[in-house]
């Protein structure tokens, strides 16, 4: 790694870090027979979440609020609506919820900014919309699906995504919206130990947060969204596979994938369309191939994070390889299932 | 379509129009026999290229710029030198001829700036570096790559993308270097067309010219490397396949390739890493591999374009759908081929 540290000790920020191993990995495959008719899989970020860490109060509102969006994904879902809506209702509830490190709540760039991203796919039609480094639009995932819908492109970058957002007439909020006084504290926190260390430290905490949702409706169809903060104290406009459709994002016709983790590791190994990829051609179980791409290729890397996967057979797949991953998933019986810890 | 033309009219670029199909797309996979024991393959982009449109002269010194950065490459390679080395120097050239759509002679967007994309990787490591709507890089290539080897990042978007280039020391140009008058006028054109016709036409040229280039070295090390200008009259911050990992630019341990085309549909196919999925999953011959996703797949979608592919047996795959693709390879005996049409 000395090499890598070279010249850009200043740009280091918490991709840097060797996370942090879980005192236990989940060495085999979660239960491959967890299935669904339709239904939603969700995640509210995975990473460094332990019982130590986290007060009831906040796991318990983290709870209710994972448990909330999944009742109203459920809901679009049992009335005939499709994945992508449902996909995206999940996502702006968690993006307007401070909990989360996406919309508000989302995690201050070293300038102090909100830089945001987020991507959104539809498998059937493989339509797609990505946005990277957002700073005024209050619902970045609607922003990802107007660029879907209403644009022959799938990626916009910069300052070029929030002027689409004026043309698209999605909402657009001052800086002030997306803060939050734990986020503003985390990026203090880390200036300090910075200027005490004189280089740039990093800590798991600082990724924590992304959302996801995964959906299949009535009709057996997919759709997959991601959206997320990015990484507190990031620097250069760095942009993490959320946005990366392939990487954090990505639906066909058989498979959909959002995840979470050490970004940077998950663009590389193409994770979600690698899990799409094993289950279509390897003829994988879909909770196989998760397993061998988040248990195995990533955690030999240190790529901490997870994923949620579901299949147009009704199979969900949720492996992480922290300590933890704020997820559940929500069948056609409407009961949600929200999980945190290895349990 | 109707709908997609809705309220952004004045978004469409040239990813709406259908691209004419050419008058016979090839129907078989290629040779599946062409391979070398280490070398080199590389474009230069794909698209209307037509004998009528091509001039004599432009023609011969598109086809001895391949020709030298072949050369270049392979002379890298015969040393010893790595995959990485020979495809960073032979972007480098193709960056700095006005002949391609990367670096100098990079086209306009429809504020008549620069932004320009790249990415690399490394097959062995999976090493990655993406950068994108970078205004001020000479050689957006070395970019990419300084943010491999120099950060844990492997993506930059904007305005930080350039801010890394004075952290990285990474030449920087001013605006003016990428002017080239054909580019210029091919805007002006653009701009008056739209004046005329009320709203934004679209051409299949606008985004002819990318490079990339895959290699093999003696070590069997392979990687993977892209560069463009993305398209005329592009807005927004418009962002195409080629810095995307996994879609425009891929290499792993067993294949590498480089995209060239109408990027929205590449993003949705994943096509690098469709391509080396199919090959190492399926077990098909890497020309099959590409000629399904490339022939097939994104024909279905008039997803225009082709790929280079090079796999670690040194097997050679240049698919297109396209009229032309400016394209060419080297092994090991150092003879450079070169190739425009259908030949």
């Amino acid at each position: 790694m000395a090499r890598r540290f070279g010249i850009t000790l200043a740009l280091l920020v918490t991709a840097c870090s060797a996370p942090s191993r879980p005192a236990s990995v989940p060495s085999s495959p979660q239960d491959p027979a967890l299935a669904i008719r339709w239904g939603l899989v969700i995640h509210g970020g995975a990473g460094v979440i332990t019982r130590a860490k986290l007060t009831p109060e906040r796991e318990a509102a983290i709870r209710e609020m994972l448990a909330q969006a999944l009742r109203e994904g459920h809901a679009i879902l049992a009335r005939g609506g499709s994945s992508l809506d449902a996909v995206t209702r999940t996502i702006v509830l968690l993006e307007d919820s401070p909990l989360f490190n996406a919309g508000t709540g989302a995690v201050f760039t070293h300038d102090g900014t909100n830089e945001l991203d987020a991507a959104i796919m539809v498998g059937t039609t493989r339509a797609a919309g990505s946005v990277a480094g957002v700073r005024t639009v209050k619902n970045p995932i609607l922003l990802a699906r107007a660029l879907m819908e209403r644009s022959p492109h799938v990626m916009l970058v910069g300052a070029g995504a929030d002027a689409f957002a004026v043309v698209a007439g999605v909402e657009r909020v001052e800086p002030a919206y997306f803060f939050t006084p734990e986020r503003w504290q985390q990026l203090q926190d880390k200036l300090a130990a910075e200027q005490a260390a004189g280089a740039v430290l990093a800590t798991p905490d600082d990724k924590l947060g992304t959302v996801g949702a995964v959906a299949l409706d009535h009709a057996r169809g997919l759709a997959a969204g991601t959206s997320t903060g990015g990484t507190t104290n990031k620097r250069y406009g760095r942009v993490g596979d959320s946005p990366v459709i392939g990487a954090g994002t990505y639906a066909d016709t058989s498979c959909a994938v959002s995840a979470t983790g050490h970004g940077e590791h998950f663009i590389r190994h193409a994770v979600a369309h690698e899990i799409c990829a094993r289950r279509a051609y390897l003829r994988l179980p879909l909770a196989r191939a998760a397993h061998e791409v988040v248990m195995e290729d990533l955690v030999k890397v240190d790529g901490e994070g997870g994923v949620i996967a579901l299949d147009r057979d009704g199979h969900v797949a949720m492996p992480f390889n922290s300590p933890g991953m704020y997820r559940g998933y929500i069948g056609e019986d409407g009961v949600p299932h929200v999980m945190i810890f290895v349990e």
